[in-house]
């Protein structure tokens, strides 16, 4: 049985991916980062998504990005509660020339998928799926075909497939070109119950979604142009 | 004053790379990784010879390497101590087809690379150092020039740099072609007092450096063909 690293935040998109690796027949190993992002609260709905696909093992990573800063998840800057970005496609291959939103974090897909390929080549996994989405996004660099192409090529020769010969790997990003409604139509297919995940950047103290910021609305959006209602809702 | 985030493991190559950025002028803000290695003692040399360079800052980001393994530096894995691969030149372009010895950590670079971008680009730094060498070395992967290349055109697509045109990083390895006691050599015109550094990857009980293992074996040959005696010896 194959087996494969995937990326779980917790959110709509992660959730899917998993579901699809499942669906593909991997042998699923779920990585999580607890990196003292506002949004913490992911962290539990990915615990619970990962329990209802059997993953093998779900390994969360701790560190601390407010260490770093330079965003609105991890630092003291305050999550904007409108779309920060226009709906952009770079599957027709447009550049994307927007300002990036506030909530980018620096590098944060570089370090996840550090983990993920070191995680893999201990695994002996050649496939590492992340639910990164070029189309209802918030135009982050790490999340385009071109970073995840050259993260490939960097990953094999930066390990052992590249002496030795051996695991070549392989970055799945399976939603990239999906629109959100798409990735929620394919998940409810295969299973996801997107009652256990969570989107919002910015949990309100009383536990809910704030229904405001970028992730919100592109979840509010996907459901709405599904024709379904959310159950988070 | 242009700032350069460099990497600082407290060993040889990377105070002298340290040194080195220094004295190109730079603002240096220097990154350390407490991964649970077995050679945690590296540390403590990590912030004698930041100290004495004169950081702006030090920053030691943790985080547990042991939960992934897979290496005799995080994992029950003994550490061989036989020189683990023979001296080799990638410089010649040879390729690396020696069996990798087990103290490769798994994509350990590209891991501490990856918080060295995020870093910098908050810092607004466009400079990235590494002590990286790829002639007296035990053959891992990611210290070799295509690896290094290939993580500077990812770092360069995962960033703003792509999309707002802003900074462009530069992986800079000052040492990739250098023998061990040219580095030694280089470092001690440049200031570097090698007694505060460490290499030794199985500290012994007593403290003291194990003599036998890879690093230990490259720092004596370091010193010997520099003419030079290692005032930690």
């Amino acid at each position: 049985m194959k087996k494969a690293v995937v990326l779980l935040s917790g959110g709509i998109d992660s959730s899917t991916a998993l579901a699809i690796a499942k669906a593909e027949g991997y042998e699923l190993h779920a990585l999580s980062f607890d990196y003292h992002q506002r949004h913490r609260r992911e962290l539990e709905s990915a615990k619970m998504v990962a329990s209802a696909f059997g993953v093998v093992k779900l390994l969360t990573v701790q560190f601390d990005l407010r260490e770093i800063g330079g965003s609105a998840l991890t630092a003291d800057i305050e999550v904007p509660k409108t779309m920060g970005s226009r709906r952009q496609s770079a599957a027709d291959g447009r550049p994307c020339t927007d300002k990036i939103p506030v909530t980018y974090v620096p590098a944060r897909n570089t370090i996840f998928l550090s983990f993920a390929l070191s995680w893999a080549e201990v695994l002996g996994a050649e496939d590492i799926f992340i639910g990164a989405n070029a189309v209802d996004y918030s135009g982050y660099p790490d999340c385009r075909p071109a970073y995840l192409k050259a993260f490939q090529d960097m990953a094999n020769l930066a390990t052992k497939a590249s002496v030795e010969g051996k695991e070549r790997f392989m970055i799945r990003a399976p939603l990239l070109f999906m629109t959100k409604a798409e990735i929620i139509k394919r998940g409810i297919e295969l299973g996801v119950d997107y009652a256990l995940t969570w989107s919002c950047y910015d949990p309100q103290p009383n536990g809910k979604s704030c229904g405001g910021c970028d992730s919100c609305l592109f979840r509010q959006t996907g459901f709405r142009e599904a024709g379904m209602k959310d159950p988070l809702a």
